[in-house]
């Protein structure tokens, strides 16, 4: 593997890391589970307790582990996916940055819907169909929805079976939320209609409707955040 | 913002963590800067020395700072993008990985490459130039060219002028290449023309052209892809 090199430039803490991350890979352990704890960990790496512990915040702040006072270390339920995975943090222009999201979104969100027609299996289509109505539900109630709404997008891409895409939409779609107060979207009802249609698509098979359909929902949230973009400008 | 919640959850380090994030965007530092010392932070920061240190690790695991030993505490050139940023750490079977990802590519890089060829400014078109006779160089001597393969791309998706397919484009990409082992690629040719093709469509301002023949070097890239996935399955 070619991400194995220079380990001479690496801390003792580096590598117990990258131990720690082999021991997880090949006992299976999975979200939630907990981990021996530090005195066990540094018996088994053969590292010392120090180490051990230089590792573990290492791997907390990468959102790999997670640490509950009191219970001990587990996987955390982030997987490993960073909080601010593509390094935005330090981009100034959040409005650009907000139309650059959505410009990938409009890449991928389409032609996943479209996958995801043709490969959802049973399953999928009952998680899709429970977050639909639940982001519908909370819509209808006036309360926040945008977790459930970032939910029901990564179902559509986990639909789509490719392991990336449910990993990477809900970065990109959480990103526009944190990067821009996008709470004063009027989206209510275009929400709920256009959700409603690329479900449907999906569990209809009809790949150019599903697809359609998202862009639709694109166009939308496009118009919106412009929308939102010269309200604060003025 | 949205992002900022919970406070009572934070640990001391955490909540220094954020502050050092502030005090670079407040003051403008960029990549390659040197922080102030670790006494100057505490100071400044008004919180103990520890806490600091804590702060200084995180954000060093984050990449988004770099500690040279004997020199100090400067800001990476990562730029806070991590190391597996996708979270694929803990995705078992590589080969539908690298097919997931290449996946990816597909959606996005004909487009970007459309983009480009509407957007690349004169100093984009040199840089990808230079990239482009580097990598050919690097081909055509049998050296490995996968890194300079990466920032061509990545000037590509840069000259789309958006800031978030360009971290994008080099994470999938070099993804790519650490989850499988692509050295027995053969795309030598291949590379070579579609590359220069992609240039030449940019330089000429015809974003189909352009387009097209992004697509047709992913297509070698995926024939290829599969061919070395066939080969190792044996």
């Amino acid at each position: 593997m070619s991400n194995v090199q220079n380990d001479s430039s690496k801390s003792l803490g580096e590598i117990a890391s990258e131990k720690i991350i082999k021991l997880i890979i090949d006992n299976d352990w999975n979200v939630g589970d907990k981990l021996p704890n530090e005195y066990e960990l540094a018996e088994q790496l053969n590292v010392g307790r120090s180490t051990i512990r230089e590792a573990i915040k290492s791997l907390t702040s990468r959102n790999i582990l997670e640490i509950r006072r009191g219970a001990g270390t587990f996987i955390s339920q982030k997987c490993g996916i960073s909080d601010d995975p593509l390094g935005l943090t330090f981009v100034k222009d959040k409005y650009k940055l907000a139309l650059d999201l959505l410009e990938i979104r409009f890449m991928i969100e389409p032609q996943i819907a479209s996958i995801a027609a043709l490969k959802a299996t049973k399953e999928d289509i009952d998680h899709m169909t429970t977050l639909c109505n639940e982001v519908e539900e909370l819509i209808l109630k006036n309360e926040p929805h945008m977790d459930k709404d970032i939910e029901f997008h990564r179902a559509i891409a986990s639909s789509s079976q490719n392991i990336v895409t449910t990993n990477l939409v809900p970065i990109i779609n959480s990103s526009i939320a944190i990067f821009m107060d996008i709470t004063n979207m009027q989206l209510r009802q275009e929400t709920i209609d256009t959700h409603r249609e690329i479900l449907n698509a999906i569990i209809d098979r009809d790949a150019n409707a599903a697809h359609d359909a998202m862009l639709l929902h694109l166009v939308h949230n496009r118009r919106n955040i412009k929308q939102v973009i010269r309200d604060n400008k003025i």
